[in-house]
């Protein structure tokens, strides 16, 4: 089988216009419903008010209905004297006709009575031996409600399409109406596509991650006002996803598929389209997204979405969704964007929309943005996201300061009290939730590396970076330099050591002591990946041994089996070590304990706290300086290893 | 019984500590849930990572695994040529090592072949024979993601107290986690209290109305996530509303009623709320919401709140949705505000904070807001209502152009798409939503008269104004020198004319022919309330009478009986004529007709459309005035009745 490669992406609106015109979209059919089930449905009707409301001249206090004439002149000292005539609760009407002198006692909702024109409140009168005084005037109309005044009979109330909540109920049972015609629910099957899936709740092998989608969109599908079928995991297999697709339409009116979409050796879910109907549109130029496709089969949609988490929630939302709307009769809902401003530089691939799940920040009266590390593969970005940034298709870079369009895709601004955008590590992440915990504050928390905590710092984003800078010059980490250097205005508070060094097989079998040793005997290592933090180390290391021997790093590394067998995680390099396949690897205490792996202390990095000199006194970040220096926090990283922890914890460093 | 005034209002924030330090909500108790019931609940638990995700370093697109290397310096002309040794497909694995001048084809989410540090999209490769060519090198860790890169191991990623979202149960199946720990949901009764109140399908008594409260809180109690028991109305009776309580609190952990709270006849809550338990407050220095109050009996918070609907509500948001927040275990949910800017000066009460029901216009980069007259007691102004804005308890007005803080009580920032502000009328409500309806865009429409829209066009938040001023002068309607004498900017499109005259009883028995008749027979009437611009018309009648009779207004209108008998709507009127309480009444031929009496037209009222001289272009307002000239426009006011349409409906006046 020959890959394939998108011959021809359709833009945005292209595939959304293409989508609509080949589906048309209508509602499915109409339903009684009661008030009990209303909220959430669509009107199926036009609501025209069947009487007024109020549907007499009603008092909007307590007090007494008066002839405004008669309070004219009223004032404490000398109250005017009306004769009381009569009293009407609510629920209750006055049969009579209030003459000149008269007052009748009524309760707030209470009918007017025949002849009064105002009602004057309790509060500015008082009772005598059947007399009221009046100690202030009342002008004509004044504390009443007229007839119709709320809602007029015949007038317009709700419109066939309305989405129906909370008040709009309210409204119905205020004109008396107990049941309403309501749009079908539209049924929408989820299906998740790909081998590599596996159920929550079961256990998962190498190679094998756990099913994402069907949940997210089922649940996304039921926020829209739909009915979802989760349908679960199908293989990558022809004639399995042709089976689950047939098998969906019996009882869906849309089928949702995700994952199996891309161009690689698993496109299977496109072919199973166009054998099973007319595929309207393949490959969409927008980024993530493109592997997003549109097919009729048997009179209905079947929406190819992309696997990864972020591509499939932004085509859902800009693609899925407006059929979805037309099949429920919604009139009006858009999806939720907002004006935002680049906090930093962003590059972006020309001639494809790229939707970048980003962090909001308030700043002066800006919402500025900052991408979220990580791609449209992780979840966890989207957990953390305020919106899709959108760049558009013509824009190679967006620069700082300029203004973009964003979605926000939870139908809501967001913004988080504090703001920690840094190098990941789990004591920080760690700090963020006990804190946020303990003060009750809301919080956003970036792996974007420590260059990116000082980016989102310079940028007014971030309240905090989480930096672990090593400066060579120095040999230290986090000195005042090399944030001058950077331009970022700051105070440094004192966070902890991160103990790095060397894996080893359980106990560490093979007596390694340290890179001469590694070197002199020709173990097999796992290496970092070029430009990482610890390849930087490693290769010190070895440029140390090199030194002794009067040879060069090349020299050396050469020696070295398994020098470029380079991994990209902590978890990656004890995996080899732990698998067998190398004597040794390099990483962190925590990780290389968590493995059962002997380990050897080697390196000391410091892990500090970077506050935005201006936000030292905002109060989330000032409960998180406070957790930062108390005893809770010293114990989690205690007990947690892997971390030297200063006496100075929490203190500034300058 | 003596009226009760109440003696001691406490402001809001002593309110609601006083309501938390008496009640102290906690959560209820945990319970485990599968996924699929997890959206909408509160995590009982911190959830820390069991697994890395992804769980192995893995490709981020379709390509070949390589060293990048061995790619430096590939160029489409001259592209560097690998051997391709293996193949994996998502879910797969290879189980080798790569080394020098080799490759392995990968899927999007296959781990990454032990040996490769990036990954070469296919889009930059073509295949041949058993090799692959790449045209465009790669940097090392290019186009995969490590390990824990989405989350790490034992990081915290979501934490006890957050509301489960789409989202958030997506990352729960990426940890593969199929359950989770929960709070329970409180259980919150919702009851009506007042003998005015009918259930909506019931038919409706003179001076009653039907119960809108319990199901707008019912529906807004769910929305919070609690669990609703909507137990329906309870006359106003000291041992019904006690034996309704204490059957709610056998069932509930909260019951929230409403009604029956105000200081009037009514206050019957209270004093079974003080006999059943302990009164925590009781009256809110808030308008509206004053009549509101708490109790604690058998341990559990009863919240009375106001029985106007506008006023429940922002009672509920303010006061009873911060206790259910505490039973819901749920860590932030704020009720959302905005910062928005007087479009008009407001009147306020000194000394209690006043919430008015208002409208959302953007201009400029400002939110201007306009208040819905009406008050507390219309449902109808929620209906259009995008905030309540806040005016502070120290403030007796609010100059245009002020700062003010805003409730956005939907959770959400509204602004409709045309915004109408005026005179009341039938044909124009109509006009809107079938201009609506056919144009698909989102309105809102104000009832504050005509001198209301025309300040409402002034101050830039109304697009359209529908008006209906007489000018005594010219004896014409909204000419241009009444506009031009209230500096407002507009184009003023052509209406229609409303029929006005005087209602008899049915084929008019008495043979009533006009004023003259009137005043000469001696003829009970029933009039309109004074400043009303009926009266105006009717004043104008009878001078016209008296004038010819040599005698003064006051001379003629001691003659009529009912002169001094006034109503504030037509509905009114005609219920007076209807039921034989008056032989002539006056107003609209439309309400006349639909209440089968005896009409003779009197007068025309001009209704036209004033349109901002800027907004005239605006997508909503060509929609809507193209909907003015239409046939489907010209034959509603036909069949409706009670109009008189110009041939020129819809073309501009002036």
């Amino acid at each position: 089988m020959e890959r394939r490669v998108f011959r021809k992406l359709v833009s945005l609106e292209e595939a959304l216009s293409l989508a609509l015109s080949s589906v048309e979209p209508k509602p499915l059919g109409v339903e009684v419903v009661s008030l009990e089930e209303a909220v959430g449905r669509v009107l199926a009707e036009d609501i025209l008010a069947p009487i007024d409301v109020p549907p007499f001249d009603r008092s909007s206090v307590d007090g007494y209905a008066v002839r405004a004439e008669d309070t004219y002149g009223a004032q404490y000292g000398s109250p005017k004297e009306l004769k009381v005539v009569g009293k009407v609760g609510a629920g209750e009407f006055f049969d009579g006709l209030l003459s000149k002198g008269e007052a009748v006692e009524v309760s707030t909702g209470a009918p007017l009575p025949r002849g009064a024109n105002a009602v004057v409140m309790v509060e500015h009168a008082f009772t005598k031996n059947g007399f009221v005084y009046v100690t202030r005037p009342v002008h004509p109309g004044e504390n009443l409600a007229p007839a119709g005044s709320d809602v007029s009979r015949d007038e317009p109330v709700l419109l066939r399409g309305t989405l129906l909540d909370a008040v709009s109920v309210g409204v119905l049972a205020a004109l008396g109406l107990k049941e309403v015609k309501v749009f079908r629910k539209p049924v929408v099957a989820v299906i998740s596509v790909g081998d590599e899936l596996v159920e929550p709740g079961t256990s998962l092998s190498y190679g094998r991650v756990y099913d994402v989608n069907s949940w997210t969109l089922s649940y996304l599908v039921e926020q829209c006002g739909c009915e979802a079928l989760r349908m679960g995991i199908v293989g990558d297999s022809l004639r399995e996803i042709e089976e689950a697709v047939l098998k969906a339409l019996e009882v869906a009116d849309v089928v949702l598929l995700s994952g199996g979409t891309s161009a690689g050796s698993g496109d299977l879910v496109y072919r199973a389209l166009e054998e099973l109907g007319e595929l309207v549109f393949h490959g969409i130029a927008a980024k993530p997204g493109k592997p997003t496709a549109l097919a009729v089969v048997r009179q209905k949609p079947v929406i190819a979405l992309p696997g990864y988490p972020v591509s499939a929630l932004a085509m859902f939302l800009l693609v899925a969704r407006p059929l979805l709307m037309g099949y429920l009769g919604a009139r009006h809902s858009p999806t939720l964007t907002a004006r935002v401003r680049a906090a930093v530089r962003m590059a972006s691939p020309m001639g494809r929309r790229e939707f970048l799940p980003s962090i909001l920040a308030k700043s002066g009266g800006d919402l500025l943005t900052f991408p979220i590390p990580g791609g449209s593969g992780a979840i966890a970005s989207l957990l953390s996201a305020d919106c899709l940034v959108m760049i558009p298709e013509d824009r190679e870079f967006v620069e700082a300061g300029e203004e973009l369009d964003a979605i926000l895709p939870w139908g809501e601004l967001r913004v988080a009290d504090l703001i920690f955008v840094g190098e990941h590590c789990v004591g920080a992440w760690a700090l963020l939730a006990m804190a946020s915990k303990r003060a009750g504050f809301d919080y956003r928390a970036v792996d974007a590396g420590s260059s990116g905590g000082l980016n989102a710092l310079r940028a007014g984003v971030a309240d905090v970076a989480g930096i672990c800078l090593y400066d060579k010059a120095s040999k230290s980490y986090n000195t005042p330099e090399v944030l001058r250097r950077r331009g970022v205005s700051c105070v440094v508070y004192r966070g902890y050591q991160r103990v790095l060094g060397v894996m080893t097989a359980p106990q560490n079998p093979l007596g390694v002591s340290g890179f001469e040793d590694i070197v002199s005997r020709g173990l097999r290592i796992v290496n970092w990946r070029k430009g990482s933090f610890l390849r930087t180390l490693i290769d010190l290391e070895l440029e140390k041994v090199a030194e002794k021997r009067g040879a060069s790093l090349e020299d050396v590394a050469r020696c070295v089996e398994g020098y470029g067998v380079e991994v990209s995680s902590h978890s990656e390099a004890a995996l080899a070590v732990a698998s067998g396949a190398a004597d040794v690897g390099f990483g962190l205490e925590r990780v290389a304990k968590r493995f059962g792996l002997g380990f050897i202390p080697l390196w000391l990095e410091d892990y500090d706290f970077a506050v935005a000199a201006n936000r030292v006194k905002k109060p989330s970040v000032k409960a998180l300086l406070e957790v930062l220096k108390s005893r809770e926090f010293r114990s989690f990283l205690s007990q947690t290893g892997g971390f030297v922890v200063p006496d100075d914890l929490g203190s500034p460093k300058f």
